[in-house]
């Protein structure tokens, strides 16, 4: 195996034909580790999630990383790490364009909203849970390849 | 889909029967996130990296959070999250038994060396790199399934 950096194009594409990744947040210094689903556009990464730990953490400290990988062909791989910061887009004026471009973004994919909108032993997405949509500002991100050699 | 919570005898079974999680650590409340391999046992994740920023962040911070997941059949899923701590397993006297043990663990799996050991640019892994063998101490650890109803 032989491994290489990607450029900023390379990664931002492997963000591109994505939309599961893993997310990271963390307080006190204790990090915190979530699949992550997301629709990646403008620089940032568009998601939403109902309320609990995650979004606790994230509005008391933005600074985030997501992390995303693919597999194949063979036992190569792709792997991309972005540095970011969290950015809630509040169902109040002001925020409209956001929510309906995230949205827009996220409701592209049948299934992405399945790990943000259910709790255990709750039915999915309901009108009654309180979600909060939020993105990720991309502020920076770097990757590596590994190739078959 | 329906969601529940794994009992934690289901999340250590998760984490046994999987090698391939992601493991995030954290400096000054930026969190880093990266793929690990591991090899679990004896309520702890063994793993090793070549020296770079994720050993340098968990040498000054210790704390980190590791999440492991499963998926199928259909569309449904597993996921396990454990809080831990970082402990390394230097190659002196005392430590012997521990890096034994780790090696064990870890080469039952013929590519388990392959992320950590590999630098861009670089070929795969030699005697002349230095490695660093450690564990993640678990701490908690939280799991959900969701099911296809």
């Amino acid at each position: 195996m032989l491994v290489r950096t990607l450029s900023t194009l390379e990664c931002t594409k492997l963000l591109t034909a994505n939309r599961i990744g893993h997310l990271a947040c963390a307080r006190d210094g204790q990090p915190y580790i979530v699949p992550l689903y997301y629709a990646h556009a403008d620089n940032h990464l568009y998601a939403f999630s109902i309320l609990g730990r995650k979004i606790d953490w994230m509005r008391a400290n933005p600074l985030v990383s997501v992390q995303v990988d693919e597999h194949g062909p063979g036992r190569g791989w792709k792997s991309a790490i972005v540095e970011g910061r969290y950015e809630e887009l509040p169902d109040t004026v002001g925020h409209k364009v956001q929510r309906d471009h995230a949205w827009a973004m996220l409701s592209k994919h049948a299934d992405w909203w399945e790990p943000g909108a259910l709790k255990p032993d709750t039915f999915p997405v309901s009108d009654h849970l309180p979600h909060v949509f939020f993105r990720i500002l991309i502020g920076q991100v770097s990757g590596r390849e590994a190739v078959q050699s």
